[in-house]
Parts: C-alpha cells; sequence; structure tokens
C-alpha cells in the first residue's frame, strides 16, 4: 500500500529518490586539488589583468565585445533597453594595453583537445592585426589553454605565423601539436595572484628585443 | 492619351518627377565649402585610423561600445539575436594602438558649445586611466571638436589633468575657455586624406619625449 500526506501525495523514501543525484564515483583527488582553477581563461586573464592595473604594474584591458545594435527603446533616457543587436566578428584582438613603454597586444584562446591546439581557433584578420601591430613595435602572442590539461601557454606571434602559414601547404596541419607546443611555447604556471603572471614572460621578450637591437 | 513604352510602362516626364525632389533654396556657399565636414568627429577618426591602417602608418582602432548583454535567442546557431542588453560605461578611453613603437590612448569628444569645452564630457576614471598609461610610457591626449566652429585641437593629457583639478577648486571652471584652448593645444586642420591627419601632433610629442630624455 502506498502511504500517503496528508495532501493526497505519495510518500517516497528520501533515501531511494536521490540515489540517482549522488554520483557513485567518489571525487577524484585531482579535481579537488584543481578547484580553484575552474575558471574559464577568460576570467583568469581578467583577474589577471586587475592585478597588474592595482599593483600598477601594466595597464592592459581586455575590449568589449563588438555588438551591432539594430533596435534601442527609451523607456527612460538613463536606461536604454537594447532590444535588437547582433554579434559582430571582431576585427582586432581581445586584450591590448601598455607595459614598461611597450604596445602590447594578445589573443587568448582554450581547446578541450588534449594532444593539439586547433588553428581555426584564431582568425586571418587576427593574424594580420598582430603581424602590423609588431611591424610597429608592439609586442604581440597569444595564450592558449588546454583546459581539460590544465596547462596554459603563451606563443609569441612570430613563432604562431609560422605554423599559421604552414597549415596551408600540401598535408599541412590544421593544428599544434602539443609537443610543438612545448617546445616553443613559454608555459605559464598558475599562482594564487596574478592567477596567470604572463609579464614575466614579456619581460623575457622584451629583454631579448633590446639585445636584439644593441 | 498616356505615352507608354514598349515594356508598356507609362512615359512620365522627367521634368515634372523631379521637381519635388530639387531643393527651391540655393545651396548656401558656407553649406557647400563645409560640404565635406558633415560627419561626426567619430566619422572623422574612424576614417583617419583606416587610412593610417591602409597606409601602415599606425595600427589605432576605436574600441567597442561596452554592452551588457541580458538575453540572446539562438534562432540558429550562426545568427544568435541578442534581445535583450544594456550600455555599460566605458572604463578606458575609445581608441587605442600602437604608433612608431609608442602606446596610443586617446578619447575623442564634440560639443556644440562655441565659447568653451565643457569638463562634464570626460569621467574620473578616464583621466585616471589616461595618467596610468602615461605613466608607463604611453601618450594619452584628447582630440576635441566644436562642431558649429568646426574647429578640432589635440589637446595633451598631461595639459587636461591640470585643467581637471582646477575645477574642483574654489570657482574653480568647469569648462575649458576657446582662448585657453587655443593656447595650450595644438589646431587639427582637416585635409582630403587623411581627414584628421592627428598623428603629425603625436610625432611633435614623441619629439619633444626624446628630447626630455636625451
Amino acid at each position: 500500500m502506498t502511504i500517503r500526506y496528508p495532501n493526497g501525495k505519495p510518500y517516497i523514501n528520501d533515501d531511494k529518490k536521490n540515489t540517482k543525484k549522488q554520483s557513485k564515483k567518489p571525487l577524484s583527488k585531482k579535481k579537488l586539488s584543481y578547484s580553484n582553477r575552474g575558471m574559464s581563461l577568460e576570467e583568469d586573464l581578467n583577474q589577471t589583468n586587475e592585478y597588474y592595473r592595482l599593483h600598477n604594474q601594466a595597464i592592459i584591458h581586455k575590449k568589449p565585445i563588438p555588438i551591432q545594435v539594430v533596435n534601442v527603446n527609451y523607456p527612460r533616457r538613463s536606461a536604454a533597453k537594447i532590444t535588437e543587436a547582433y554579434y559582430r566578428k571582431a576585427s582586432t584582438t581581445d586584450y591590448n594595453g601598455v607595459y614598461r613603454g611597450y604596445y602590447i597586444d594578445f589573443e587568448a584562446k582554450e581547446t578541450r583537445n588534449k594532444t593539439s591546439f586547433p588553428l581555426k581557433n584564431f582568425h586571418d584578420h587576427q593574424l594580420e592585426h598582430m603581424k602590423k601591430c609588431v611591424e610597429h613595435g608592439g609586442i604581440c602572442f597569444v595564450i592558449i589553454r588546454f583546459s581539460v590539461l590544465l596547462r596554459v601557454f603563451l606563443l609569441e606571434y612570430s613563432d604562431l605565423a609560422v605554423l599559421w602559414e604552414k597549415q596551408f601547404e600540401a598535408d599541412g596541419k590544421k593544428s599544434i601539436p602539443l609537443k610543438t607546443i612545448e617546445k616553443l611555447a613559454y608555459e605559464l604556471d598558475y599562482t594564487i595572484a596574478p592567477r596567470l603572471p604572463y609579464l614575466t614572460v614579456v619581460d623575457q621578450i622584451i629583454d631579448r628585443m633590446s639585445h636584439d637591437y644593441s
């Protein structure tokens, strides 16, 4: 016989009800120890840039996402409400700013792939933009994250450009093998603050630039 | 009887048809001579920056307007439609990029006022942002236009900062008199291409910076 509450709904044993919700697998140790890292690369970089700004080390911002506004309602002048808009393709990279007198410009992307980084994460016009910025004395790179492996790398534009062009050759690879990235790029280790201290790598790039010209 | 073309469409006397389209007033001489200038300062600067990019003189872009997206419809994955969004306050200036190895950062504003430029066109955080960028070796300024007078000026951050602070003193002016601007700022003359050649002024600023340090 089904036991019922006064409202007529049947009584269901809580232990049974929750069985499905509970994971049978105990939480893996690895998952626990990386709990701080459950953020997107964008969040990591926003925190890092905020840290650099607060400590007056560099002034680097993420650019707003380009949006094409089609319709706006003005219920009150102070609170214009956009009712129709579309995402536009970015014509540049996402991050730029100034550090030690240098113009800094970079793009950040992550992949769930474990063995290589697909080049389709970048676009022609972004490569073109970085090329131009380097020609004018800027420092350009990409920060790429293997989100499953939790490994982050800084790859300079000059190296990315070579790999980018190679993909159009016969049998050209459409993605960069992790092994190549390990060889060419700088690996960034997560720290408490800033989360992704990429400026220490930029310091090395600047030092090398000064040596090139001296 | 209506005269018809071989295709059956009636013949309409062109003289009559165009009567309404023709303005009865002769175009004023002033309007004609300034006809090129019927653009907003933003359009002038976008054209100028595009010219500089095409001629590979500098890589300077306007940042997208920051928008807080609240609701998005996905009728198809390729055409996400934003159905609710709001304008956010910009935390930086509108334009930045790289020129001759220098980080360039500026804000552009216009007024219909004829005798002075209201300081309320700028915001605390923009001044703060420019201050920080200058500290890190960037070149920061504002481009201001008196739209009725059709006069455009480039005012360096260092001068703007002094005027900005003065407004908070007793009897401090909330706007910059045109006479002060004529004295402190560089006037930009419109040219065919680029429309507002502000980099010639930046050249002077760079030359002066190099002298300061030598």
